[in-house]
């Protein structure tokens, strides 16, 4: 049976990228070696790394100035790399969500944090707006997509100060103004990759205006010096990040996505609003994620939850539990994901609502 | 043509992996989907990271009170972690080459730091012997196998104080003593998986003895709280690392392991003492390492070195260009590299000497 798959990260890639890494697997570029035992340093890797970076730069309009990095350690190890490398005195940060909850931990660590606003106080169920971002910040950091709670800016946020953003769960879903800002991370298991790589942004200049140590490894500046491969690098997550990216640069570009995925989105929340037995749980459209819908029951219908998942489970759909703390479901449309996926799983709630 | 590959690293796995590895890849655990997109949360996954740690822990024969963890950031991200996680006031290290001081440097950023003993003064090609271990320091540091020089220490030395050392090039190349160990960790990009992860095996009440604070990332306690599934662990790699174990448990185990690398490095050893061209780096044989043998033309044909490359390439043997700090030409023969590949390599070489 067909999936579809909606997992919230890692999640769909598309079967161009399935298709290249399997067969890389098996002889890459034509060395007659897997791709997982070749040297980094070989210059069939280097080509690859090369390529990558270039790729980025192309589909986000990275501005002259910038270093593209691709890091081992996670999105999260970046919670603590922002801050060790460009918080001084204070930064500001704000509270959408877990994850900039989590980064607002770290940068405690390091400094001042002024948390210029949350929607803690509604379950993260909104985007706080109207704050203030304060002047004397070294920068205000903010996450574009809230994936637990369904929740994204997109937008590029005015700011008196550097601007550095978590991008992991939507980047390549719009295009960017860059020059906006200082560092834009994204661990590349939602639109990019497998797991096992970070992509960073930088720009160069942001650097090496903190008075601390910083380890080597946590230094962007190590990897900007050495084009991302001081140390071995996750070299099969970057073979397969070149494969999307130049699928991306095929299709047409972000802007091709952009409109896909706002697509796959509209279709979906129309579905979930025009249905008697399911809800948003976002319900300010502007504030609606068109990566991860989350959605659940109404009251009347809370107890089928569980049998929900199970009919959809039937048809061939995987990975809709919401997480445990929104409950429901999480639909989540990444850029890989076939508007058909989207279709059946539209059907299903049709299906499940006329047989209850 | 078939390939003969010695990389230093990245370098050669089985068949075993390899084909299982793509495999999954098209279709894993019979899930119908990718393993490059399935959740790190999915029960499938779940299953590869329980059953990867419980088979650590079986081929090592690691005691009670250790935890198994697969990180990404590379073994040179444990360079700054070991310190931060146990270094409170002094460390000892034992300095046999370029990874070892990297680790040297980054200790200096969290305290003092005793180098107890240094082979720099003959371009690291010998292990230093009879240095004393201070027993004031927190902890004894060294590198199992120098990838660059060559030499090896194939054993676990005794210490005063707590033992910690990087594994990277030969572990699962011998049976370790891991009761006298407090940390052992290991970029995978040897003897047991793609580029991408770093195992780490630490004794769990080593930890929370130091007065700093730690970024949560970085804390080995974040990550033996959760099973090693904090955040997103690299996916791929690790269901490699799988492949290679069970490989591994089914050859019989790293005794058979280190009988296998004995015999392939004695044959090359032996080659290279037996011949007039060649001259091994290490000369003490104590010292050589059996993961990685370097050597060098002898003064008389050294203007030959680049021409043997070129001659072995046409065999199909790859990778056996020496580091630039040693020249000649480095062998690398990990646990996947079979005695053929040793042979042709000797072939080559009794063949180029015959042309001269």
């Amino acid at each position: 049976m067909k999936k579809h798959n909606f997992y919230a990260g890692p999640s769909i890639l598309s079967q161009y990228t399935i298709k290249n890494t399997a067969d890389a697997i098996l002889n890459f570029a034509d060395t007659g070696l897997s791709v997982l035992e070749v040297s980094h340093r070989s210059k069939e890797f280097q080509a690859v790394m090369d390529e990558a970076q270039a790729l980025v730069k192309e589909l986000l309009e990275v501005p002259e100035g910038y270093s593209v990095l691709f890091l081992g350690g996670g999105a999260s190890m970046q919670f603590c790399m922002v801050p060790y490398n460009l918080l001084n005195r204070k930064a500001a940060y704000l509270e959408t969500g877990t994850w900039a909850a989590n980064a607002i931990k770290e940068a405690r660590l390091f400094g001042e944090v002024d948390v210029v606003a949350s929607s803690r106080d509604a379950n993260f169920t909104y985007i706080p707006k109207g704050y203030v971002i304060p002047s004397d910040a070294d920068y205000f950091h903010f996450t574009t997509n809230n994936t637990i709670y369904g929740t994204e800016m997109r937008y590029d946020p005015e700011s008196p100060v550097r601007l550095v953003a978590d991008m992991s769960s939507d980047i390549f879903s719009r295009p960017v103004d860059v020059s906006k800002y200082d560092v834009i991370y994204a661990g590349a298991q939602k639109n990019l990759a497998p797991a096992g790589v970070t992509i960073v942004i930088v720009r160069d200049d942001a650097l090496g205006h903190v008075d601390r140590a910083i380890p080597t490894m946590l230094d962007y500046r190590t990897h900007v010096k050495k084009g991302s491969m001081f140390n071995t690098p996750p070299v099969l997550p970057i073979f397969s990040a070149l494969q999307t990216l130049r699928y991306y640069k095929e299709l047409g570009g972000v802007k091709v996505l952009e409109k896909m995925d706002l697509d796959k989105a509209a279709r979906l929340y129309d579905a979930i609003d025009s249905s008697r037995m399911f809800e948003g749980t976002v319900t300010d459209p502007a504030d609606r994620s068109i990566m991860n819908v989350c959605f659940v029951m109404t009251a009347e219908y809370k107890a089928l939850e569980k049998e929900f998942i199970d009919f959809a489970g039937e048809r061939g759909i995987v990975g809709i539990k919401g997480h445990r703390s929104v409950g429901g479901f999480r639909a989540s449309l990444y850029n890989a994901l076939p508007m058909e996926s989207v279709e059946v799983l539209i059907q299903a709630m049709k299906d499940f609502e006329a047989k209850h």
